[in-house]
């Protein structure tokens, strides 16, 4: 665990998070800017900094990862296309330096049909709730 | 080999394109509209059009591919910092529809600052070359 970091804390429960899958390496949860309806990020229990920190073993099974999750996602959801994107440096857009991989349904209607758009939605009262009964694996 | 696929034929050499890695699984190549200098593309050399398409296991091998690449072209290319962007269905920005693995370096200077910018550089004549032989491995 590294100090002063956000994912760290929510993995160590010290900070409340939206948890929709987790495994021995993984945590997944709910993304409190999301892109779009639904968005969440893949956390690597173990804290490293980026794609460059991250074992090799941990990035094949992060993506295997992603792959059951869009699945998973996009029926639950109905969603109409999905992005995979993980950034590495502030340059990049990454905002917290721990490793992860975004997971970002996007729907042909609403708010979000422009590519690669980051809107930075807001949930209504409730609607995280639905989400992590929805989601939830 | 799917009727029609631009990245198939370029995997059959029907097609000709700038090649910088090739296993027995993936052929790495520049995007021909790069989003940044050395913005490449992981691509299975099976048709699979999207992330639900993907076998696991190849999803496993295409993220420990694109972390060894990530590694190797930020050394190569002096980056500061590194998307890896995947896309499925044209809602979410998928404009070939047989999964890639974008790989996009980004820049402190230059015009390529902003998160997640797609913008379409134009390589300089004798500009491809030198990133063919810059990253080729």
């Amino acid at each position: 665990m590294a100090d002063n970091c956000i994912f760290c804390k929510i993995i160590a429960g010290e900070i409340p998070s939206t948890t929709i899958y987790e495994d021995e390496d993984f945590q997944v949860i709910l993304d409190i800017n999301p892109a779009s309806k639904g968005h969440a990020l893949i956390l690597p229990k173990g804290h490293y900094a980026n794609i460059y920190q991250l074992p090799e073993d941990l990035a094949a099974k992060a993506m295997k990862l992603a792959k059951k999750l869009a699945e998973h996602m996009t029926d639950k959801l109905q969603c109409d296309g999905f992005n995979l994107v993980q950034n590495n440096g502030e340059v990049a857009g990454q905002t917290v330096f721990h490793f992860h991989l975004h997971l970002i349904p996007r729907y042909l209607d609403g708010a979000n049909k422009d590519l690669l758009t980051w809107n930075n939605l807001q949930y209504k009262d409730g609607e995280v709730k639905q989400l992590e009964e929805l989601l939830k694996c």
